[in-house]
């Protein structure tokens, strides 16, 4: 077997085998095959596609690729016990984490959540975090266990080398223009997911302007070929197709967005997150076994959430992880932006669009987020959205508000939040949040 | 633009435009546009095409990347001089050039010609060319340009960087399986040959065994390719497919085809070599308007010949360059190897096939061709056929002859001779030499 066999049979669409696929990840992982080979034979992946065993096999390999976590060790198999883990392909104002894992965390299932960070318009769960003053995201794999075992639930940034051979690819593919591929991104998640240890796996796969999805169809497609993949490889997968026309919720920005999801566990949730956050809960806590039907699963969310108990966890979660819960207890203590300010509408009339993708560059532009890997990031700056598509406003009223610390951005942050939030006379029905379930 | 659109736009099987192919050439020639890039647009164009518009831009791209020929400088404009050139997509004992060459120049066209080393199976003609003790095939380029203009005919090997980019993708093609492509072959060729100051081509295609193309369909599609570059180009082209089923005359060595060569300019010239002469230079000359028909160009090649002209025209050549004239006039003076061996047929009856690859790769292995680039070559050895398809024979009849100086290879070698030439009781067509003419 040579690579140049393997890039000649995909070239020729053919299907690969596992010793195949084994044989370029392991020899890409290691260096023997070179970036130009796995180009072209990423290319002739993306052109001719490749079959559900084939991106399995794919997944497989590259999951194996690198360290893999092991939550309970050999417990996991001597007790059945579940890891259930959750995953978003991205979104503007996506704080879903920071309120569902404390809450499941909260009906007894174990959540041990590795997340990655920010890059681009979309913000990440450990950036979000990080705005907790002395929260610490990058603990050894030892106390992270041992956080789990403790408390049901700990949550930090990637430690382990996990499937080091999807990093490599994925950076190939940004170069090469390979991005858009259905088994490329499908077995780039999943090979994360059970490189983290996951047996049950619920995926928040969003749609629309601000997710990498344009549309149903596309995520649809995406969506069956991971829990084709999670069949194939005995990981049971759900996905919830979830809307990202308009950022969810009301807050982007880090400090921001860690109050809206506070306020969240404290019960005050917005309708469009709380939709998301029980519809995923619901699919985690039915896969734990910890319930029989959605139904059940949705009455027990909401007791943990209008009980407490969901509150309780993420204060045990941030005190364990070293954060001051102070700021917690009293979001007022979160340090603002120098200038926060108002933006008023211009015209009368029902919101038609808010553009997630417009409102996540212009967060990013204010600093909330990374447009390289190396950039820093300014927790307290962001958009603070009042209203969402469907809502009546009269001229004058307050769209939302800029927070930023750099003076000279805000005349442009100003015009751009007015020209993307789009105003007619016409009435506009509320975006629906939940699109889809696949299973 | 940036080469990720341009990658994006192959990969979804647009047509290229003429600035975004030469952004390509340019960028990947200079260096700027990475090698995994390179592939990964290249696999899309063996997977995706190219129209007969990017194949012709992208040739003219490659030959404007390096070097240009300009024989008769700008007095080839002036006067209108028209520059055929010849080049045949390789064989097994295919030693056309050195008879076809001498022969043209002797009816007055003028040959500049400058010739690649032989790899793999197939021969070079300035590894042949070198044989002859004396002749160099290194000299400069006023040399060679002078040496046309005062003979009518010079043979070199290249010394201008031609097509640096045509260089650099073939390179790529051979590691990333992308060698069989039809546009990215018409280019490559084609871009050589307009480097190398052709305004008329005569292109031999060769076809069978012993070939890169195995059958007719895809010669003919090659030849295709390339005349609607030539057309496009304002080069015209014709292409003569000839069959490379068994090698093309008796010869298969460096040493052992020029002196084929030589014999066949004084007149003793196998059937197969001489139509393929005939036809080429045929072609040639009317290109060139010595002549009005192909048939009269006939004529005037087999007068040549008969007069002793085109074999004066080759001793003035290999004096001029630099040859030992007295091996030309004295072939035995040529160094003989070591062993000489029969090889006798162990049955009678007629030679159904004889494998060109096969015969090709003996020689090679003899010593005779390079298998890398690094490697030297042997002169003296090589095979002579006795025989060709259709030929009956006894048993006990000599096949022909092995030639090395490496005794421990001469059993093997003598059994995998044997094994090559299928001899059966049934009659058996000679193989037909001229398959198609496309222009």
């Amino acid at each position: 077997m040579t690579i140049l066999d393997i890039i000649e049979k995909k070239r020729d669409k053919q299907e690969l085998s596992k010793e195949e696929i084994e044989y370029f990840i392991k020899g890409y992982t290691e260096g023997t095959i070179a970036d130009y080979q796995a180009a072209a034979l990423v290319m002739a992946i993306f052109i001719n596609g490749m079959t559900k065993e084939e991106t399995t096999n794919l997944t497989l390999s590259m999951a194996n690729s690198g360290e893999i976590l092991d939550v309970f060790g050999d417990g996991a198999k001597k007790h059945q016990k579940i890891i259930v883990d959750k995953h978003s392909t991205g979104g503007v104002g996506d704080k879903v984490s920071l309120i569902l894992l404390p809450l499941v965390a909260s009906c007894g299932v174990p959540v041990a959540k590795m997340s990655g960070r920010g890059l681009g318009f979309t913000g990440g769960t450990v950036d979000k975090l990080e705005a907790i003053p002395g929260y610490k995201t990058g603990i050894d794999i030892n106390s992270f266990i041992q956080n789990v075992e403790n408390i049901g639930i700990s949550m930090i940034s990637q430690t382990l080398n996990l499937a080091p051979a999807d990093k490599k690819i994925y950076a190939l593919r940004d170069s090469i223009s390979c991005v858009e591929s259905i088994p490329l991104i499908a077995s780039s998640i999943m090979s994360k997911k059970i490189a983290s240890g996951a047996n049950k796996i619920v995926l928040d796969v969003t749609v629309g302007s601000g997710a990498f999805m344009k549309d149903i169809e596309q995520a649809s497609q995406l969506a069956k070929a991971m829990i084709e993949i999670g069949e194939l490889a005995n990981r049971e997968t759900v996905c919830v197709l979830t809307n990202m026309e308009e950022p969810l919720g009301y807050a982007v920005g880090n400090t921001l967005e860690i109050k809206e999801a506070v306020e969240a566990l404290k019960g005050n949730i917005p309708e469009d997150v709380k939709q998301v956050v029980l519809e995923l809960g619901a699919y985690m806590i039915k896969l734990a076994n910890v319930v029989n039907t959605i139904e059940e699963a949705k009455e027990l969310l909401i007791e943990k959430l209008q009980s407490g108990e969901a509150f309780n966890k993420f204060i045990e979660l941030v005190q364990n992880q070293g954060g001051d819960i102070s700021y917690i207890t009293d979001l007022e203590k979160f340090e603002k932006a120098k200038y926060i300010e108002p933006v008023y509408s211009q015209k009368s009339g029902y919101i038609q669009k808010i553009n997630a993708e417009t409102i996540g560059k212009l967060a990013c532009s204010l600093g909330a987020g990374r447009i390289r890997k190396e950039d820093k990031i300014d927790m307290a700056v962001g958009i603070i959205l009042n209203k969402k598509v469907g809502n009546y406003v009269e001229e004058g009223d307050c769209l939302g508000y800029i927070h930023t610390n750099n003076e000279n951005t805000l005349q442009e942050a100003k015009s751009k939040m007015i020209e993307t939030i789009k105003i007619d006379k016409q009435e506009k029905e509320p975006i629906k949040t939940i699109l889809k379930i696949i299973s």
